[in-house]
């Protein structure tokens, strides 16, 4: 039908990410039907390869699936090409552009996607820029870029500035995949389609919002990668903050992506320079002597963090953000809670209070909503008790399985939908904040290191960050409640 | 340990609800040890019985519960006793009298209950009055009154004069049994023991609100009774008004009964006088035909009425209410629908907006709550679809099987709680608003009596009346969703 060809250019076409997770989602929409009519796939590392034995690598990644099968795999298998190179060798990358345009047939539309460690971004993104490869003379020409994006304010301002020397803004993809998350983007689904919370969600309503997010398990193989990184950098810069800014922000105009990238910018230039006594950071007992990690490190494998927003809806309503390694669950989880009700006339006993409303937003792995409420205690004249309303997408959507974030980010960098994806401004406001923490930490007079240990929710230092204002962190998704 | 005696004396004592409601409920308070010690029943009616023949017949309509045990019915059965006697026979009344006062230790509290036929309350309750059984010279003195309580407002004033001829107000317990129902309770509970829904609880947020208390049986051999009240004495005037006062008045001071009860007469006041253009009538098809039926009656057996409450709350706000025979399931629910929210962002497909928010809460027997939103559709960019979360009472409660209503009601009697009883101005005013319906029925330029088949959810009109506003009735408790 459409007289065009879109290809998709993986660099680090050998690494983990393209086999364990774009070829998946390749296949997936290729199986769905989901791709542009004539799209095809080249790989591009440095390994000699024949075509078929780079689909041969790739096929074993796609196969366990439950939606795997032969037939399917081979026609897809046949769009899918291999070109050998160095990221940073413009000969490599001229043949791989040849093969691409003897290949290409109409318009020609490429998606170049950075599937490759930091390091490299910015020699492939000067050899891309330097061979005009940016240029959208025929077609389109877009870059996806892979978390992390830089280490710091500065470091993340000067890989922008690489990416602008051949690329504008609107051809830059940058990915945070759990904005590609079912769960993630129902949290605007859920704010703005639905009347009742809206006029809610707000200062007069909510006592304060906790973000969790959590992982059990701890650095494992990936000390090295990891101490240079910490906590802040790896879960609290991109996955916590975009969390907050999508709680948080006033409703867009639209969910196009520039009008929804501006009130989550607007909404993270609202937050007030956190303070670094309203910081605890800890490292789970026996970190330091993990592969790969200096004995000396003073990165932190855990962080919370009691942040305020100056605006008109949230001046005074504590955020309280964690995240960590080697806790006693995993989960990714928004927690609301609001003000109490006037203990008006119920039986609590003395000195008792109603306990709050609290809705909680479940991200992974029990995706779904639960809001926890009041009710009257059969046989009893005024007596309370919390009971649960729950929504869970496995009952409600039983015959769909929640599709892998990357399937969606994909598509959308294929059509054009840039609004799952980071915008300049917005990820440079997020290191803003991130840095002002790690400054302070690097103060002497900031508060020392704690430890906790393997398999707990983090150390007592983070209880009485919430404890100093008469509160508790909440887990209430999941089997943790 | 108190030094008192408390006697339930049971006008009717041979009668339906006795045996059927009233001694069951005392027996399972006995059983739980919640009735005070020293706790006697009389019972009294016209047929000449021994006590130990009075308590077998009792004991056949206790036995099927699952909660009978021999021992504990032999222990309760030596509190019931047996008077005969005629309602208007003072002498009769004198022995009954000098019966109980003969068992009577200490304080001597006394609750009459008339569970008799309307017919009987005037002269029963002037035979107390005259010989002096109101006085509370030694102990209290209280009287239960059941429903139909009068005809009219006229009858009903009437009723009232009578009994404050004796008894002053505060000994007055006017039986709803509908209040007594966990789930009726539960809607003070669940308005105002959680902070998230008395902000939105009101013309900004609120589209409208449905109440339903449809029955699927029909007259059965009642007709007689049927034809002379009809669906709006037999239930608008009670339970309908009272659902309706729970959902929208304002919050009480306290629970206490003159708190709740002034505020429930202060929304009954504030219904505007229903227009006669905003209601329906209806009787199902065969009506006339069953027994006891006048051929010729105007009787309705089903009605909807759409009415407004002219306060800060509710201005502009419809509320519409039905009830009848012979419809298509039981159900009783009060559905508050909210306002859209602005259509902004979301694939809807030309012409359609976002589904409402509809809160349901569910009074029997799916005894629970109900609330829809939308979600987005996994997989999709931006489709909503709508999705419930539930609560229900035999899931949460699973150890409490939720009392019959005529438990609470007679505990509360005995404790003088009367909350959860109808006071004076509260029947009046709830007589003056059905009155103003059935004298609008009977002028000439009424609409005509519509029927319905058996099994259905009513008239055709039923529908346009909701129509014409561009609405639809909802059943959304139970199966019938």
């Amino acid at each position: 039908m459409s007289d065009a060809t879109h290809t998709i250019v993986i660099f680090g076409a050998s690494g983990d990410l393209t086999k364990r997770k774009l070829i998946p989602a390749l296949y997936h929409l290729y199986a769905q039907e989901r791709l542009p009519d004539n799209t095809i796939i080249v790989g591009y590392s440095r390994s000699a390869l024949a075509h078929d034995e780079f689909r041969g690598r790739l096929r074993e990644w796609v196969e366990p699936s439950s939606e795997f099968n032969v037939e399917t795999w081979d026609r897809f298998a046949q769009t899918i090409f291999y070109s050998a190179g160095n990221l940073d060798n413009t000969d490599d990358l001229k043949r791989m552009d040849a093969f691409v345009a003897d290949k290409e047939q109409g318009t020609a539309n490429r998606l170049y996607y950075l599937a490759v460690a930091p390091e490299f971004y910015e020699g492939a993104l000067n050899s891309l820029n330097a061979l005009g490869l940016a240029q959208q003379d025929n077609g389109w020409r877009r870059v996806v870029v892979e978390k992390p994006f830089g280490t710091n304010l500065e470091t993340a301002r000067a890989l922008n500035q690489v990416i602008h020397k051949g690329f504008s803004e609107d051809q830059v993809y940058r990915i945070d995949h759990y904005l590609g998350k079912e769960t993630v983007q129902n949290l605007l689904f859920f704010r703005f389609a639905n009347a009742i919370y809206e006029p809610i969600w707000n200062r007069s309503y909510i006592d304060h919002v906790q973000i969790t997010v959590s992982e059990s398990v701890d650095v494992e193989q990936r000390g090295d990668y990891y101490d240079k990184a910490g906590v802040l950098r790896d879960m609290f810069q991109n996955h916590l903050m975009q969390l907050l800014a999508l709680v948080a922000m006033e409703p867009p105009i639209s969910l196009q992506a520039d009008a929804l990238r501006n009130e989550k910018v607007k909404v993270l230039r609202a937050v007030r320079p956190i303070k670094v006594t309203d910081t605890v950071r800890a490292q789970y007992e026996g970190y330091l002597e993990a592969r790969g990690v200096d004995p000396g490190s003073q990165t932190p494998t855990y962080a919370a963090i009691k942040l305020f927003i100056d605006n008109w809806r949230w001046q005074d309503v504590p955020f309280y953000l964690r995240s960590g390694k080697a806790l006693a669950g995993k989960t990714s989880e928004i927690v609301v809670q609001f003000r109490r009700p006037p203990s008006l006339f119920f039986n609590l006993g003395r000195g008792k209070q109603l306990e709050p409303n609290v809705l909680s937003l479940c991200i992974q792995p029990d995706e779904g909503i639960h809001f926890r409420f009041l009710t009257k205690v059969p046989n009893e004249v005024s007596e309370v008790q919390a009971v649960d309303m729950d929504f869970h997408y496995r009952s409600s959507f039983k015959d769909t399985a929640l599709p892998d974030a990357y399937e969606r980010l994909l598509l959308d960098a294929i059509n054009g939908d840039a609004a799952l994806f980071t915008r300049e401004d917005e990820i440079e406001r997020s290191w803003e904040l991130i840095d002002g923490v790690l400054s302070g930490w690097n103060k002497p007079q900031a508060q020392p290191m704690q430890s906790y240990p393997h398999g707990t929710w983090g150390p007592e230092e983070a209880e009485m960050l919430l404890a100093d204002d008469g509160r508790v962190w909440r887990i209430n998704c999941g089997d943790h409640r």
